[in-house]
């Protein structure tokens, strides 16, 4: 504690930046305060297979305690952070001021509209545990509303388009495919899914653009196979409540926009006086701390360090928490910090049943079902809690033995059961 | 379909009558169409597991499709009864009119709260899965704005005050202080979770009181030894957002106070024009149809049979669904319809770690171990759905064996989600 004089880290945000920074300091001679507004730490990378009905919200979900339980120098604030005061060295949050002696802001991202009219209003983001469950509650009500609807009203029901053709829009797209043709399908036998149709829109000429060629291809040609539609070199023009309209002249009726096009640093960075880039991520030095605030460092999707290129994922934001933690070590210790160094291990994608795109090292490229046993074992190896990845390995068995979903719950939210 | 001149049943509600109503007419020649406003069926005897984050949301949810996709006579609407016209032999949904040959309302139940001022505002019912969510996302709150505040404030939000000491307050009370004493207590080392109050309050002298007198006393004991404290022959004099009154003068200060004390029929039942009793059921004939309206059914906790005493358990539920579907079918055959005779298989409660209370066919006594040992085997066996099943088993393996608890995420819904 400060009172006994260890220099005290505050940590803002337990997502993997956060968490990771203070696994890092677990043996130094500080005390970790870290601070989120969710008492859950979300496993972001299977946040798709939320949306589609693949998993259970709590599959992909750890309590923020239990994750910190045995490190002894660490504890955790259920709290909003509301400003940050450098001259003070003081964080506010609706739970009162914490003072702080090294400060580590690993806050995350917000979607991007790009000022595209409509998007922000009329589509479905899919950054959050809260987006993914919102947007599964969408699918499996749009699918309701086409049984009852039929005509064209049906159709827009079953026509999701999914902006943006990363990693993210690829995945969902695949996992909803396959939603749409195996579970639903038996479920509302009285509904021609013949009728479904997946769409991804996506600006590049082709989708993965970070992947090589050769694997995008075989992305596309899957997801074709699949049945998913793509629409490449073509931008959304508008997103209205009855679909989406393309640069392009094509008009896409649909009640189920989603948007993975565009991520950036939240807005929340700005409000508390950090510098930022255009795409709204703090502006720091190669030691991944701010200009004039040496003790502040900001890391993961938030953090753009000066002329590097940081992905926006997991194992940025893992590595980057790590460096800033060693960093506050040197800084305590006199020793001079070590500037940001990407290492990519490598990305992985999966598209469906047995067909992935994985990318090691920016050399090696596997796809289809070799790729795909690497992404299940690397992904069940990195769920958080032991009872999470027996969870998932429940609910993918039962995926791939029976073509079934366990999740498909419309789970209304409390505070607006209809129940009383 | 109606077209093909079947009969068409109607079934309101997917909770235990609705199901076990639709199951009945399997092999029957009519059409049957299955109504609820929620996509899933609850188990609802497990719902204090979920508020006291014993088990996951959906490892008590099973979706209404899968259960009754082999029934090849039966469909699914979902959507929420607004009316009812005898004349015309229709249902009005917000999904549509559905016209009926037969009807069977299986629409549950409602929190009573007798006129106590501020409980319906100042209280957490324990009916639905919604409001499990809502109180289990309440207990972890209390118990981390107990470490942020600190002093009388952090008294008030580690007391619990249960009004009602049925089966569903002494289980919930018997769980709740589990959660307390073991994942809590680790998980907030800084907390000193000795402070943690669990309070039964009861109306009437002893607690079960549906069960032996000796199985009242044991489970008294169990729960006293556990830390739970009874107030016993006292009623709630009014509920306010700072705690609880008593009449007997006991002031208890308390930021959750969980309403168990009273069930009624549905306030819906009513406005549809069906004459209820004072505690708001249908008053049915022995034959559970209406009199007046032969063809309109009402089971499960919306039924109350004429001079019968039927519970408002799951087991009546089930009998009265299945009753209703035969009635039907001697109906359409022209045969005379056979009264409702409650059949009583049992009760049972778990009070904690290897104890609970079983009593068989109002004659075997049962506490302890063994009793928990049977309660646990048939709840499993009931359990829908093997991969819930899969789930609890995990779910209260790890409770048994580490003590822990593997669902204390503050979910928080959709809708009031603070990420954009």
């Amino acid at each position: 504690m400060h009172q006994q004089g260890r220099p005290r880290v505050v940590i803002v945000g337990a997502g993997f930046g956060g968490l990771w920074a203070a696994a890092a300091l677990r043996t130094a001679p500080v005390e970790v305060e870290l601070i989120d507004r969710h008492n859950y730490h979300t496993f972001f990378p299977l946040l798709y297979q939320v949306a589609a009905a693949e998993l259970a919200p709590g599959d992909i979900a750890h309590p923020v305690r239990k994750i910190i339980r045995r490190q002894h120098n660490a504890s955790f604030t259920l709290a909003a952070v509301t400003g940050i005061d450098p001259t003070s060295k003081t964080v506010f949050t609706d739970a009162g001021d914490r003072p702080y002696d090294y400060l580590v802001l690993a806050v995350g991202s917000t979607t991007r509209y790009f000022g595209v009219a409509g998007a922000a209003e009329h589509s479905y983001p899919l950054r959050t545990l809260e987006h993914a469950i919102k947007l599964r509650n969408r699918i499996l009500g749009a699918v309701e509303s086409a049984e009852q609807l039929g005509g064209t009203a049906a159709k827009a029901n079953l026509t999701f388009v999914i902006v943006g053709g990363g990693p993210t829009g690829v995945e969902f797209a695949g996992a909803l495919q396959e939603l749409l043709n195996g579970p639903l399908r038996r479920d509302h036998p009285r509904l021609d899914l013949g009728d479904a149709r997946v769409i991804i829109v996506e600006t590049g000429d082709r989708i993965l653009s970070i992947y090589p060629k050769r694997l995008s291809r075989y992305a596309g040609r899957r997801l074709r196979r699949m049945g998913v539609e793509l629409r490449l070199g073509t931008t959304v023009a508008s997103v209205d409540a009855d679909g989406v309209q393309l640069a392009a002249g094509e008009r896409l009726e649909s009640t189920t926009v989603v948007w993975t096009a565009g991520v950036g640093g939240p807005g929340a960075l700005a409000e508390w006086g950090i510098a930022t880039d255009q795409a709204g991520r703090a502006a720091v030095l190669p030691e991944l701390n701010l200009d004039g605030q040496p003790d502040v460092y900001v890391v993961g999707d938030s953090s753009q360090p000066g002329g590097l290129a940081a992905p926006m994922v997991a194992q940025n934001a893992t590595q980057q928490g790590t460096l800033a933690a060693k960093n506050i070590v040197r800084a305590i210790e006199g020793r001079p910090l070590e500037p940001y160094r990407y290492r990519d291990l490598g990305n992985m994608a999966v598209i469906g049943r047995n067909a992935a795109v994985v990318h090691l090292g920016g050399r090696i490229a596997v796809k289809g079902y070799l790729a795909w046993v690497m992404w299940l074992s690397l992904h069940l190896a990195k769920l958080v809690g032991f009872r999470n990845r027996i969870a998932a390995v429940l609910s993918w068995s039962g995926d791939y033995l029976f073509r079934d979903r366990v999740a498909r719950l419309i789970m209304s939210s409390p505070d607006d059961s209809q129940s009383n």
